[in-house]
């Protein structure tokens, strides 16, 4: 993992040196790991007759609804729609999110314009900020577990990271535990404060948890960032995906706390297109949202125009038709069929509050101490070997989530898979079936 | 420009210091520059009651080519084209740009899918270049005029650049020249070169001059690069638009130059889809090309899915149809409306080569010199001000080209002015109409 490697073409000749960030980080990532296992899992002779079933990475495996199609298809056609975009995103599209987010916000602010930037996708959007807003060596909070793309955005941007535990539950091991019974670790928080701390990455509806972060914690977090002048990049690309009473936005819960926050949304998540990359950021703060332009601008000058004019057509549609109020219900359903499922076999999970994501426990699985596990996971979380189990001798694939933690923390999710619900129906129920195979090893 | 800004919402508090390498640079660009004073110039009484012809940015006026409007109309019904992409690019569109270049790779060489890495367009492309291989204190050459993206891209990814001239014709203020009378400063790029050199880019055919360089000045180039082990970002989005009798790509010269190249291709470009974001990197080195790959995943993730879908249906239609050849006819025709107004007007101007721009050299119309020029513009090259005035004088947007140049050596661009010709024929014809009012100022 750690030689620095060199390509040259002649040895004779001074070598070619790629950027050493990615030249020390040779790990492959979980996404690769998971899906070139799961590749050769699909021929073993267990699974050779039957369909691997892959709640692995959240991709949707059904369509966009069809109101945003027909959009997408209709505006294809007008010549302009195809021309880039102002860097700052389409005129339509910014008012429709000042439409969806100025309730929000309340009567004493007015949302405009300059309150919005799109984005190529959430994750383009957060690289965004922090290229915009970072100095080199300057440190941002990042809680455990975490979405892996926040590394290295961090540390190719220059940053450094502190990492502060999400600590689990006590008793995650022995029942059905809830979102809100993971709780940051304050302590180890307000450690990790000093005068380097730039910014924090705060991610609700939680991945891979489904923690819907309370009223109280975001305002305790948001007055910590307030009396340290700390940046918030607010991942809320769940945010219509909660199923708790409320969902509460940090940026909403004073002036101070507003004028600290970047709030990320994703057009992906939200109108299942995860292929069309189409993110953005809301801020009341328009002097650092200016400057997530300026580093938008640089990397990917403007974002898909089509895309951006149907969503702007999609927007009013959706709130039309309650979409986002339906999907959470369908959503409610699709939890049921797996929750249902693990109940069934008295596994332990945490009751996703929100996102689309589940975390079960399989410490009570017993897998053979001596199955011939690849060598590349001896080193890695006993979950990446859960996983690898798992797919083999049920053709289920799921995310082992201590590829979310640093190494030190990692035993938190050992036991732990990650399932992704974002499926049809149909799917989740073949899924729930094949689970009860996991008796004979119980 | 070089005072350092910092935001703070209450003064008593550290303040909030953004990327410092944007509150450095905070001069506004040339694209809003000239689209702000654009918007302005069209409320003045001389453009009040006509229509202002912009052939400022090059963005297409017209739609991308029926069929592959309606391959995305297609694709996007098909549920898993909506959602992620692999992030190195569909496997599709990876094959059919493996068709569309293997033929000038020649037959000792096979391209296959890690030759290629799809990206957000083509500036992505180049930025996940410098980003996956560039190190803090790596040189990059650069020529003069470049393309403005280049050198924020490089100075991000950490790198410094030097600038080589391509020295104008020495008669350009005094008859029509050629692409091939601009030519590389051999002598200073000989001595930019030294330890530090890590890569150049290259832009062929070139904007905003239009020349594409000829074989034995690709070889000159490509040889030197090989002497030194320089990286050669082979930047050739125009490649379907040259008027010469041939295109030649640098990375088919030999098998040493191959190794040392990455060839950006866009599909926005090609295509007449700007607004897509979709391009790609071709390179017969795959261990660099996995560098880019690399930073490509964590700038973007992936790339817009159904444009990726429609492309890949659209190259083999394209050949089949002759599309490529037929938009250089058209193109050959719009160049020729303009060019036929500034022979008119005895305006001298380069004959483009290549890409969709010409400059042209208005050396010889006579602007007063109280014209009442905005404040911003007095430090600026010339040609701002020539474009100021024509903008608000004729009600025609172009772009002034010293922006490409660094401050010393602008002069060398200072009478000319660059315009896009990718626009439908009307439009064009209506702007060399509007062009023959500079007679009253010649």
């Amino acid at each position: 993992m750690t030689t620095i490697k060199s390509l040259s073409t002649d040895s004779s000749k001074k070598s070619i040196l790629p950027n050493q960030y990615f030249t020390l980080n040779t790990d492959k990532d979980v996404w690769t790991l998971t899906n070139e296992a799961a590749s050769l899992a699909a021929t073993n002779s267990r699974n050779k007759d039957r369909e691997m079933l892959n709640l692995g990475q959240g991709f949707f495996s059904y369509s966009p609804p069809d109101f945003i199609i027909k959009d997408v298809q209709r505006v294809v056609e007008i010549p302009l729609v195809n021309q880039y975009s102002p860097t700052r995103g389409r005129p339509n599209l910014i008012n429709e999110l000042i439409k969806l987010y100025q309730p929000f916000y309340g009567n004493n602010v007015k949302l405009d314009k300059d309150n919005v930037t799109v984005h190529t996708g959430a994750n383009e959007a957060i690289f965004s900020c922090l290229i915009g807003l970072l100095n080199k060596g300057d440190e941002v909070i990042v809680f455990e577990p975490f979405f892996d793309q926040y590394i290295s955005n961090i540390e190719l941007a220059g940053g450094k990271i502190r990492y502060v535990p999400i600590n689990p539950p006590k008793e995650l091991n022995n029942r059905v535990t809830t979102g809100k019974e993971w709780e940051i670790d304050w302590d180890i928080l307000d450690q990790s404060i000093n005068e380097n701390t730039k910014a924090m990455i705060l991610n609700t509806p939680h991945n891979p948890i489904g923690k819907v972060f309370t009223r109280e914690e975001l305002l305790r977090l948001g007055d910590i960032c307030v009396k340290h002048n700390i940046l918030i990049i607010a991942d809320e690309v769940y945010e219509h995906l909660y199923f708790t009473p409320e969902f509460t936005r940090i940026a909403t819960l004073s002036p101070e706390i507003a004028q600290l926050t970047l709030s990320v949304g994703s057009a992906g998540k939200s109108f299942a297109a995860t292929g069309w990359r189409l993110g953005w950021v809301i801020s009341l703060n328009k002097e650092l949202l200016n400057y997530v332009a300026k580093a938008h601008t640089r990397i990917c000058f403007a974002s898909p125009s089509p895309f951006q004019e149907a969503v702007a057509l999609a927007l009013p549609q959706a709130t039309k038709l309650n979409y986002f109020k339906n999907m959470q219900q369908e959503y409610i359903k699709k939890f049921k069929i797996l929750t249902d499922a693990f109940d069934k076999l008295n596994l332990p999970y945490t009751i996703a509050e929100g996102s689309y994501f589940i975390c079960a426990n399989f410490v009570n699985v017993k897998i053979p101490k001596d199955y011939p596990f690849p060598e590349e996971l001896l080193s890695k979380g006993k979950d990446f070997r859960i996983s690898y189990w798992l797919m083999n001798e049920l053709g289920i694939v799921a995310i082992p989530p201590t590829e979310f933690y640093i190494k030190e923390h990692e035993h938190a999710a050992e036991n732990l898979l990650r399932f992704a619900v974002c499926k049809d129906d149909e799917y989740l129920v073949k899924a729930a079936e094949r689970f009860q195979l996991l008796k004979e090893y119980l």
